[in-house]
C-alpha cells in the first residue's frame, strides 16, 4: 500500500538503515519515510539512465529507549528465523521476552539508555552516500518513477538468523504491496548479501587492532592474544547448512594476514540464549580459562558486528571485560565511524551497482537442510530480479 | 636410543611420511629408517652451513593391508587426542576397534587392499625434495652430524586431533631418546604447522574442481554445487577451542575466491564415528537433501586431505555417492600426484627454512579449554627450539 509512493518521492539515494522489520518496526517503509529525511541531498545527474537507487541497510534492530525493550524483545523472541523455538514459539516468545525485559532494560540503561544501532547505521549510511555519489554517479537517478533500491546487509558474514531473516520480511512485504509473481515491480530490488573479506572491511578491523596493541607495553605486545568475538549460532542452525561460520572464519583469517599474524589468536562466539546446545568455544569462557592459564593480556574484537549496540558495550564492556577483572584485558574499538570502513561500504555498493548482479550465486542456494519455503519464495524472487536490472 | 644415528646418516634431506606415530608405528625413527632408502638422493653442497636437514612429513596412518586393519584401529581408538573418550579409553578403545574391525576391513578390500596415503605420501615427499633441492641449495646438509629436521605436517588445516596429535607423539619420542629440558638436543626441531591457504594449495584445489566442472554439459555447469567435504571433529574437540574448523572455512573461501565464486557452495563435514555431538552440517545428510530437492549437480571436494585414503575412496565414492544414485554427483580429484601441489609442498618448505622460525606464533597458545599438560609441554618445547635455530 504505502511502499510505492515514498520510495517514488524519495530523494535519490536515501538511506535506510535498520529494516530487520520484526525488531524494529512491522514494515520497512515506515521506517524508510520516517529516515528518508535523514539521507543527506545528492547531486542529480540529468544524464543518467538508471533509475532512483534507494540504499537500503538492513541491520539488527535495537531499543531506542529503555520503554522499548518489552516490544523490541516481543519481536525478537517471535523470530523463527533468528531464534528458532520450534512450534512452541507463539507461546515460548512471549514468556522469554516477559522474562527477560527487566534484566535487559537494566543493560540498555548501564549503556547510556538505548542502542546506539540507529545513530552508527545512520552515520554510516550517510557517509557511504556522499562518497558513493562521487565514484558512482551513473545511478544519480533522475527519473522520479520507477527505479532500484539495494538491501544492503551491514552482516557482513550471511546468516539465514540475519540477512536471511531480513531478506524473508522484505520479501514478504514486497509482495504484500506489490503483488506476487515473477512480473516486475516498482521497484527492482538487487541485495548485497555479503562481503565478508572486502580489503577496506580487513583494513578497518586490522587498524583498531593495532591500535589497542599500541595500548601495551612493547615488550609484552607480541605475546598479547587476539579474541576475535562473532554472535553464536545454535547448533541446530549450524547443522542445517548456515554459511555464517565459515564466513566468520574467513574474515579472521583475511584480518590475521593482514596483521601479518603478528599475535596468536582464537575464534569464539558470544551471546548465547538458553539451553540448547550452541556453536563454541564460548567468549565469556574463553577469557576466563586463558586468565588463568596465566595469559592476562587479550583484546577482544568483535568481528561480525559493524558498530556498537548492547553485546559490545553490555556484554563484552561490562559483564566479559568486568568479570576478568584484570587490566591486560581489553576490546578493540568497533568500526562505528571509521572512515576506511566508510569506504569500504561505498566500494562494496559501487562495485554492485557495476556488477549488474541482483545477489550472489551463493545466496540462491538454499541450505541443505531448509525446509523453509518462504526461503525458497524469497531467494526465487532475489534471483529472478536479475531479469529486470537491465531495465533499472 | 635409536634416533641419533638414523638421522645422522640419513642422505642430505630425507623424507620419513606418515610418523602420526600412534596410529603407523610406535617409534617414528622406525619408520624414518626403513623409509630413508626411497628418498633419492640428492646434490650436496659442500659451502652450505646448514647442517642436514630431514624433512618428516607427518600424516594420518593407514593400513597398508587388510590384516594390518585391526593393530591400526587398535593404535587409533587408544588416542585421546585424535578419539576423546575419556577416562574409560584404556576399556572402551580396544571394544570399539574390536568391533569395527571386520566392517573396515571389508572398505579396505574394496578400494584395493589397503592405503594409498604411504604411497601418495612417498611420491609427494620425494618429488618435492627434488624441487626444494634447487631453490633451497643453502639447507643442503653437509655436516654427517647434528643438523636440523623440519616436521611438516601434511594436514593443510591445524587441527590438535591430527597435527598436534603427532606432535605429541614427536616430543615423547624426542624426550625419551634425548633427554628432557631445554639443552639442544643433537637434532634442532622445527614444524611447518599450518598452511590452510598457501596459494600453490588453493590453485591445486582449484584446477581439480575445475576439471570435474567440464565433465557437466556447458548449459548446466553454472548450477552444479560444490560441496566441500572435510572431517567432522566432535563437538567438545571445536568448544575447547581447536583452530580447525575456522582454518577449513578460510581453505575454502580461498578456493573460492581463486574460482571467482562461479559457482554457490557448502562447506560440510565427514566421517563422524559414535553417539555424540559432532560438527556439521554431515556430509552424506548434505548430499541425500540437496538430491531431494531437485540439486542432483553436486562435486563433493575433499578439503582437508592431500591424497586419496578410505574416506575419499570407499566413503566418498562407494558410500555417499553410490547411495545419492544420481549420475551428476561427483568426486573432484584428490591431490595425489598433482604438481602444482607438490610445487606447493616445496614452496612451503622453502619458505619456512628461509624463516628462521621454529613454529607458527599460532602454534604457542594452547587451546583456552586444554587440560594437557602433554600440550603445555610440546609446545613449549618446540616454541623454545627457535633458540638453537641459528646454529643449525
Amino acid at each position: 500500500m504505502a511502499l510505492r509512493t515514498p520510495i517514488h518521492t524519495l530523494p535519490r539515494r536515501v538511506i535506510i538503515p535498520k529494516i530487520t522489520q520484526r525488531h524494529s518496526s512491522p514494515c520497512p517503509i515506515h521506517h524508510a519515510r520516517l529516515l528518508a529525511t535523514v539521507a543527506p541531498p545528492v547531486t542529480q545527474s540529468s544524464t543518467s539512465s538508471q533509475g532512483p537507487t534507494a540504499m537500503v541497510f538492513m541491520n539488527m534492530g535495537g531499543p531506542s529507549t529503555t520503554d522499548e525493550v518489552g516490544p523490541f524483545l516481543s519481536r525478537l523472541f517471535a523470530d523463527g528465523d533468528l531464534i528458532p523455538l520450534g512450534r512452541l514459539q507463539p507461546y515460548l516468545g512471549p514468556l522469554i521476552s516477559k522474562r527477560r525485559t527487566p534484566k535487559i532494560q537494566k543493560q540498555y540503561a548501564a549503556i547510556g539508555g538505548g542502542s546506539p544501532i540507529r545513530k552508527w547505521s545512520e552515520h554510516q549510511s550517510s557517509e557511504m552516500c556522499k562518497i558513493l555519489d562521487v565514484v558512482n554517479p551513473e545511478t544519480a537517478p533522475h527519473r522520479p518513477e520507477g527505479g532500484g533500491a539495494v538491501a544492503f546487509t551491514q552482516y557482513p558474514q550471511y546468516s539465514c538468523s540475519t540477512t536471511g531473516s531480513s531478506l524473508n520480511e522484505l520479501w514478504k512485504w514486497r509482495n504484500r504491496l506489490e503483488g506476487k509473481g515473477d512480473t516486475p515491480g516498482a521497484i527492482t530490488w538487487s541485495v548485497i548479501d555479503r562481503w565478508p573479506v572486502h580489503p577496506g572491511l580487513v583494513e578497518a578491523f586490522a587498524r583498531n587492532v593495532e591500535e589497542q596493541l599500541l595500548t601495551y607495553p612493547e615488550e609484552k605486545r607480541k605475546e598479547v592474544v587476539l579474541l576475535f568475538s562473532a554472535h553464536s549460532l545454535p547448533m541446530s542452525v549450524v547443522n542445517r547448512g548456515d554459511t555464517y561460520p565459515a564466513e566468520v572464519a574467513a574474515t579472521v583469517w583475511a584480518v590475521m594476514q593482514r596483521l601479518g599474524f603478528s599475535n596468536s589468536y582464537r575464534l569464539c562466539w558470544q551471546s548465547q540464549v538458553g539451553p540448547s546446545a550452541w556453536l563454541g568455544a564460548q567468549t565469556s569462557d574463553t577469557v576466563q580459562e586463558y586468565v588463568k592459564k596465566g595469559q592476562t593480556d587479550l583484546i577482544l574484537i568483535p568481528i561480525a558486528f559493524t558498530s556498537d549496540h548492547i553485546e559490545t558495550l553490555f556484554e563484552l564492556d561490562q559483564e566479559v571485560i568486568h568479570e576478568a577483572g584484570s587490566p591486560g584485558v581489553k576490546r578493540a574499538e568497533s568500526l562505528n565511524g571509521s572512515k576506511v570502513f566508510i569506504e569500504a561500504l561505498a566500494d562494496v555498493a559501487h562495485k554492485h551497482l557495476q556488477s549488474g548482479e541482483s545477489c550472489s550465486r551463493q545466496m540462491g542456494l538454499r541450505c541443505q537442510g531448509c525446509t523453509s519455503e518462504r526461503c525458497l519464495e524469497q531467494k526465487k524472487f532475489f534471483v529472478g530480479q536479475e531479469n529486470f536490472l537491465s531495465v533499472r
